[in-house]
């Protein structure tokens, strides 16, 4: 998978959106949904998707980014009000190269500690459901 | 330096910002800077900040997102079609235990190339200037 290509509809992002996989859900609207990141490289990585159907940041329609940042910044603020973390990170990766390895354009957010080392992306264990649901519930409730 | 507490002014992207520092520039609009990082992590690693004061993602106007958000993906388009790298990197770190060293909001550009290891952040050297200038001209072509 490279930078540029067809939008592939069975990503598991697509998926996710169209209701045919299960997600720790933390927010939903007509512009983005967000939810837990099953391979969390911290505690609380979380994931911000558009609803548009697009590849990369590269790709995605410059009229929708005010409404799709607007949510990542709410989702973000949230995340910190919910953990108290140190610091927050995003990440946003286009290309395999780069790390990408779902290829529907996202935002990750990562409450960042201190003393605390990241897990690299893609390296980290599955996450228990149950506790990605417990974060998901904690993030919404300070959205 | 934390998640809180107030913008300063004296920071090194508002000098820059204010032409009381150099920078190896790429674009510049009433909107956002794009300019080179001096510590460059990959080769390329290229800064849009916008004109807007403020410390980190979680304090700026959500109203102002779209415009500085097409800015950031005009750059990344341009960094791509010039360098024409495997991968593209975006990076925006809140907060001191995040990595951000800088106080006011920024993404970061990283070109990615497959086999090519990223720099830490705050720990690659200096760049020289003239190959940052001759870096800012071709991704300048490029937009």
């Amino acid at each position: 998978m490279s930078l540029s290509g067809a939008y592939d509809p069975a990503n598991i992002f697509a998926k996710i959106l169209r209701g045919e996989a299960p997600c720790a859900k933390v927010f939903e609207d007509d512009v983005a949904l967000a939810f837990m990141d099953v391979f969390p490289q911290t505690a609380g990585h979380t994931l911000v998707i558009p609803k548009v159907a697009c590849r990369t940041i590269l790709d995605f329609p410059p009229d929708a980014f005010g409404a799709y940042m607007a949510r990542v910044q709410r989702v973000a603020q949230a995340v910190e009000k919910a953990f108290a973390p140190d610091g927050v990170m995003l990440i946003q990766l286009n290309g395999a190269p780069a790390g990408q390895t779902v290829f529907h354009f996202h935002f990750h957010i990562l409450p960042r500690r201190e003393g605390e080392a990241m897990k690299g992306h893609g390296k980290a264990g599955m996450a228990d459901m149950a506790a990605l649901n417990a974060q998901a519930a904690q993030i919404a409730a300070a959205l």
